[in-house]
């Protein structure tokens, strides 16, 4: 079996990929002949554009190879649907291929098993990885956000976090900039921009005036924003508001004239009020509906950077799926913590973890952190 | 050169003696003939028995090798002084050894390069290696407890924390057991164990009623206790007294009758009241006075387990050397936080740390993070 070899390959231009394909999965695709050579590579585009498996038959096609009796290897379902492009299974079909080898099934559920299906309608043999293969769980791995929008219907949401080894996020002071290091915030933005929207809330956007933009790494586009902003207050001249990104402002008050101020700088309003189980409002935006809308909006990792206010809002109602957290090597003492909620009376209602990872970045350590039970959907 | 080889063979016994070897460093002597052959291996022996070097001569003499013209490798200065043991100097020259390499300098002012001279003065090449010698910073930071004491006079302190990632050290109801893992906490004892004396404050005596000794892993001896309790709060009937170790009790407030009381338990009580600038009593234990006091009391590690407010009055005070952390993974939002000082008013007021090493301990985080500069010594 090469398939490690093979997959190793669609891989690696995948991760080069990643950003430029969403909302669209990453994926990848080698047309492999019997003798074992390359015909072809191809790699998801950016939605609307051209799935792997057609950019794979066009870069063998290009090359003057033919792909007749050749095995695709797919780091997803091939799609049997009409999407923004027409179906990858029947162009596969029609090329000749012999053998499909595939990563994962299609959470899609316009898909999900039914590009298998025809595949071996046509006589394509097709062979799919266990779950738990670790090439089907890379695959899943690189495309959470995908899979937890498809199945799911909301974003993964990744907060991340920049505290002192002693937890804290700001002084009582609210000084924050800069607990960590410019390395930390460097690799912060990298994955900033492998999010297709930022959540922030208005506390920060008027405490810090942020862009909360890809700055310090290079980037194919720019992340949206989203903002919970309860009473309309984010600033008709805030600095997040940046020509090429959509920015949504999350409020539960109407305010018309606000709204419609709001909307001339480019923003989208989106009243989604929450209310207690009595039914009356809370005041405050449902960040359960929230999600299900960022879902609609097709944003598939939702990159959180927000106060310890709304961090916590967030912990308390139980939406949030991983930790980003860089320490910085110092002791702060007192201040702001990382999350807001609770106060708990016992160990046992802590929030489960797994420390998924844990890297040196510069002097800082980063610590993902997934909220135990999260990923199994 | 083969010392490196030679050294390494060394350390590799020093690791596994280091706990028996207090208050003595842990040293470890080879012997190595002309040819590169082992004729002898010694270590360091518990404080009043013999030093690594004259454990390597009878080590030789028992194997019937003569070690003429031999080389000897100590990982420390071999000692000139008279103190519980006669000077491994001259049982060295008087067995005919012809050249010493050595690590480090002894720290000890009583040695301090006189020992290299006496070698010298007898004719016995001697080779000590560059402080920034990796075997070199190696042997100091195996005993970096016992050149702090020989150097700064007291102890290197190491502040032991169990916290979840957000860095809380109990709920708010002061519920603390277990944050931490089973796995954390054995190797929290195997952190106790290497220490002299292990440190703790009247509140976690009260609040937890503790042993602090050490029973998760095998340890040749209990460490010492020191116990912060300005006014001689301890209960006679604390689990803390344990046969075979000594307990000492920093007073501020005298008073006779429970001091007592104390000593019949087998406490040693020690009064060292601190004093503001203007010369009246804080009512508190004087902390700096008391490292002063545990140096002489050849305490070379102290390993502290204390609550947030000891834990922060010997940060503000500018006394903890190293952080020990465990990090588990959970959040707990609020509660007592690492180490309660401050409020701070400008982030470069933050205590600067480095992080020393980080590595899981079963599902946990464990983080040695040093004080900046504080190993300049």
């Amino acid at each position: 079996m090469n398939d490690a070899k093979f997959f190793g390959l669609a891989f690696s231009k995948v991760r080069d990929s990643h950003i430029s394909s969403n909302p669209n999965p990453s994926v990848g695709c080698v047309l492999i002949a019997l003798d074992g050579s390359i015909l072809g590579e191809g790699l998801t585009q950016r939605a609307g554009g051209p799935h792997a498996e057609i950019m794979a038959l066009r870069d063998a096609a290009a090359k003057g190879h033919s792909v007749q009796g050749a095995t695709a290897y797919v780091t997803l379902e091939p799609c049997s649907h009409h999407g923004r492009t027409g179906p990858c299974c029947d162009a596969l079909i029609q090329a000749g291929i012999k053998k499909v080898v595939a990563t994962n099934t299609d959470p899609n559920p316009l898909v999900a098993g039914q590009g298998f299906a025809r595949l071996r309608a046509a006589g394509v043999e097709v062979e799919v990885l266990h779950p738990s293969d670790p090439l089907a769980i890379q695959s899943r791995e690189l495309n959470i956000g995908f899979f937890s929008r498809m199945v799911r219907k909301t974003p993964w949401v990744r907060l991340k976090v920049a505290a002192s080894l002693d937890g804290k996020t700001a002084l009582p002071n609210g000084a924050s900039q800069w607990i960590t290091s410019s390395e930390a915030r460097t690799d912060g933005h990298a994955w900033r921009a492998r999010a297709c929207a930022v959540l922030t809330g208005i506390g920060t956007v008027l405490q810090d005036q942020p862009r909360l933009d890809v700055r310090l790494v290079e980037t194919p586009r720019q992340p949206h924003l989203a903002v919970v902003d309860s009473d309309m207050q984010t600033p008709l001249d805030a600095p997040l508001f940046i020509a090429g990104r959509a920015v949504f402002i999350y409020a539960a008050a109407k305010n018309d004239a606000k709204a419609e101020a709001l909307q001339a700088q480019g923003a989208t309003i989106i009243y989604l009020p929450g209310h207690h189980a009595d039914g009356t409002p809370t005041g405050k935006v449902d960040l359960a509906a929230m999600l299900r809308d960022l879902g609609k909006r097709e944003i598939n990792e939702l990159h959180v950077e927000a106060g310890h206010k709304l961090n916590g809002s967030l912990v308390r109602e139980g939406l949030v799926d991983e930790f980003l957290v860089y320490l910085a090597p110092k002791l702060m003492g007192q201040g702001a913590d990382m999350a807001n909620f609770g106060p708990l009376t016992a160990l046992n209602d802590a929030l489960p973890l797994e420390f998924k990872s844990t890297e040196m970045v510069g002097p800082d350590l980063r610590i993902v952190a997934r909220v135990t039970g999260r990923d199994l959907f």
